[in-house]
């Protein structure tokens, strides 16, 4: 089994431990790739950072899919560009921020989000309404560490990053806490250790839960909203992402 | 990775294909025992009979609690006794419904749930609002089988399945079909065929996730709601029910 | 007019109680049957305890059922057995969660709910959403005295309630406070007098209302999901619950 | 036990035949006065129409309260000048919308309404949304009969509302029918009989969970939002309608 | 252009300020004129209130439908007759709650609502449920100013109102303040520079957007809920509010 | 004023007619810009489309922010970029879909949205629920003309058109139609002349609502979420759309 796991980021060091939180979620026969987009900012903290990201995401997603990979992982919690990668790919894609939610839904009735900068907190509210978990997310809660400060310097961000947990689970009832961000992968272990509740990264959620929908077979329904895009000319600096017609028209349901 | 898979109703061949359906969806190194409680009715088709298999469904998690069973996975779509299952095991315990409709998230925007009799439509359309999904949940079907025809009669189940499911498709954009019924599990294959959609099944879908989540060390949140039940008596004909106090009084967080 | 109020736990002092609040609760012509299951846990406070009271309270429907009872009030605070019991009643049943969250509706805008152990409130969670309540109901507070706590120890389990009430009172605008726990029926006057808010106790809400629905010829509607259950075998230590199919197969709608 | 139950139009036949549905739904303690506001229109099918009812239905409750009534029942499935109502009278207030959909709720899980002009539906939605009741309203149904024609020509009027009744529990799974206006009290017994479901006709649910309410010491929270109005100078036409300050600045809570 | 602004109390030095705030929200080629009712209360702070100035808003509303105006605006927060004046006239109507939310909404994610009374947060509630607002309304909050008393005291009231908006931006994410009441029209340039954040006063809103609708042609859809109101008897007091029939029946769709 | 309407896609004979529709929205003080991204692809009617047109749109954005544009209209039915374009400008930015969502709420109960594509309505379902319109929005209908097919081939699109909307408002009571298309903004006026019920087109609607909110001194609020981009570099094919840090750091709130 082939799963690109895409850090939507140009940031090479946080591809690599996204890549090394999938790879230890997987199992023997899973070859997990982490890649990043040749294009795009370097952090995605805002809807500006997004637009552009997403750009980057599809087109990894049209390169995976011309080299028969069998899953997509889209390893950044605001989930750019998923909708478009599920019109792309022929197998599952799968967002972290989904992924995440889904394991604390299997892990206890509420969860708490614990996230880098606040302005991206509303990115979040966006996903819990559009997955359904607004009565399951009890907390949205930033500890205004720059996405690329869990890079630079990783012992500060995460006492920064315990210290918000910990105040969460003192202020709530949470039965887990989900990670707000993929760059935070590296640092659930020691967290949980120290919690002693489920903390969940999304990455690690997204890569087993994409080997599992492979296994049953499962894939992107594609009879109607998200089946291939339709061929059409796109102009200018983006005139490469133009598709073309399929040979006789034949799509994968 | 020891994962037990409880068919709550007390019906031995849906017991065993069941546990196919579930081994299917697994990796070489998880071992699945699929398991039928000692007590219950043959069939789940109503609220009374679900409140008698809840029984037999926490006698069966105590058990293999005892074991060391590292996953649960409760294979009726009614997710009886799930809550109570997660307060009784260390391990993550996944119900086929929620498994069921977190697969079809993965698979697209909307879909279909089509089960047995008419009258369960109504303990589905609870779990879609407890899950989150009545957004995505565009229609509920009956095919108007018993439970127990689709073990005795498997020709004719499979052709009034199709046929609900086939009108189904015509008449809403579902991106997929979810199966009602554990016991559909043996059909699935046959009908992703014939409806070139996505067809899922619980059973796998949740025999799959529990794998993931196991693999990332996932369990249920045991700070609050569900830790261990508390230690009382139980009288009467349910006196083996009893919880001790556990000896120190610790719990797994 | 005949009114079977089930306490669903096994401790007789609570039935006894329960059952004073329901009779001061009715018409000098309603005969209310205040009754505990013969099996069960002795208090309920979480979800492994409810499934087991839940096999209680629909013994006590078969056997009032056949007795010919008018009503039913299910006096749990999370409504235990209360869909299986509409299946086998055919006068109405009401649970006292339902009950108390209707006066509170009848008495203002929002309510709080003040019950016995924190972990009991995920429970009321979910009945607020299953009633359509969550723009009500505008706090969950626990004072953590046990249930039994209430009858071992009344003096100190109402000055613990009294606290919590007053502290929602003053940090919430709730019109009313819900009692969540069918063992503070006996404290609710007195919480009352102190409180001078309305102050919703479900037993006596539940008999209540049960009175006027029989008094209308209200019952629950047996067309679909609430038809009487399916005749079917049961097995092992529970197969005392087998139904057998009416004679001419009739039903009450 | 003083109830009054006011028709908010002001056509007597129909004041008339909602006290004989109040008074069955009652015990022998309750001495049920219908009234009529000596202003206001002669039947209630939209928005101007309940504007202008409501102002009566506020009259006759100030002159209740005068008196010294114990429970009001506003007996028109708009519920006009509930929440004012509620602020002024010290005892309980019922709508005989809130009724209908509580005794529905009791009945099962989903009702269908049934009314008179379809262009009244839209205060049935607003109603249905305010009471948390989206989930149980499965279908809002006219059968296109002016409310006076439930006077003028019951036969005629009783046909059209049984067809439509017919129809919507042919196309929907709904455990009951809600009747849409008061004015269709009369005809509830004969419906009933005839569609072999619960038939909820809001006046006799309204009169008997007034009474319940009464009977268990329940009224309306005054501590905030429906505290006795603030009394001020009202001008004009409406000039007495202004309310004095209470002496003391007293109320009730 | 001509457009009516309501002010539905009958303080003409509310009226005043109300049509200078409406005055510079349009352009130079509309006509506003800013009436009260010739009845109703002083100010509006409870439901009791509402109810009796809405009868005076439809009364605005009719004379100025005889007049040809071209859009209504009711400068109230708590947009009463609404609804009403949307079956009466043939232009758009605009609630100036209504309006503020909407400015909002463009304005970004979220907004808090700071009013005069507490009390009157009750219909804020429902207007936020109405207009489907839930997610954007994050705080509800209240000076405890009369409505008068932004007549009588300016400054003591913008001082209490400017604490509140203090208050509420440090313990909240709100993107914008709502101001509660059309009283306080005249205190929102000031407030807006010192807070620093979009500071919406829903007159100004609703006058620039009921212009916005006249230059695009809409108005209220005539088909069936909004339809003229039925030609009746109106009696008592009323019964100038008689509506006859329109010459041949017609209207405007 | 000066307002930039934005057509997301590449076809510029779409941006004419979106100009005119614009241009007649607007009092005579307002000069409209109707522009084209110089990037992306020629009609968007999938997500894979939007993801490339929302660059084209930030990128617009950018450079009216730079020539002091006051307010921008974002004239695609699927509002491309919106949220990324509010951090980017100071003045207000509408999306089409808010605006005409936004004048139906003012013009009645509900609506229904007729568009080109049927793949395209699950992109109008999440804007329906993030701008809070569930309740508002009873029908979503496609005329399967693609969006090019306005342009090429007029009258046989508005046939097509046609039929949907007769065959709509037949089905359900939709108080209005909601065009789901920019492109059909040239057609509203002769669809509105023949169904006799509001048609709206958010290309007027947004205009018209942006003017009101400049005249109105609103502006994004820009305290966290929508606070100017984080400064950072972009790399690869899109380094172009690197912000630099504003000097002084200092930004409009």
């Amino acid at each position: 089994m082939r799963m690109m796991v895409i850090n939507p980021n140009t940031t090479m060091s946080m591809t690599d431990s996204i890549g090394r939180a999938a790879r230890a979620a997987v199992g023997p026969d899973v070859r997990v790739e982490a890649v990043s987009p040749g294009m795009g900012p370097v952090s995605i903290e805002g809807h500006y950072d997004e637009v552009l990201a997403s750009v980057g995401v599809v087109d990894e997603v049209r390169r995976g899919e011309a080299c028969g990979v069998d899953a997509f992982v889209i390893a950044c919690f605001g989930d750019p560009g998923l909708q478009a990668a599920r019109e792309l790919a022929s197998g599952p894609v799968v967002g972290v921020a989904e992924a995440a939610f889904r394991a604390a839904g299997f892990a206890g009735r509420s969860f708490a989000i614990v996230t880098t900068l606040g302005r991206t907190l509303g990115r979040a509210r966006d996903l819990v309404a559009e997955y359904g978990c607004e009565r399951q997310c009890v907390a949205y809660r930033a500890c205004e560490v720059p996405v690329l400060g869990l890079e630079d310097d990783e012992g500060d961000a995460y006492m920064a990053l315990e210290a918000e947990c910990d105040d969460v689970l003192r202020s709530t009832d949470a039965d887990a806490i989900v990670l707000g961000c993929a760059g935070m992968a590296k640092l659930c272990g020691r967290l949980a250790d120290h919690l002693a509740v489920p903390v969940i990264d999304g990455v690690a959620a997204g890569a087993a839960f994409a080997e599992g929908l492979v296994r049953i077979g499962m894939h992107t329904g594609k009879r109607r909203e998200f089946a291939r895009p339709i061929a059409k000319p796109v102009r200018g600096l983006l005139s490469g992402f133009s598709l073309e017609e399929l040979p006789g028209g034949r799509r994968r349901n």
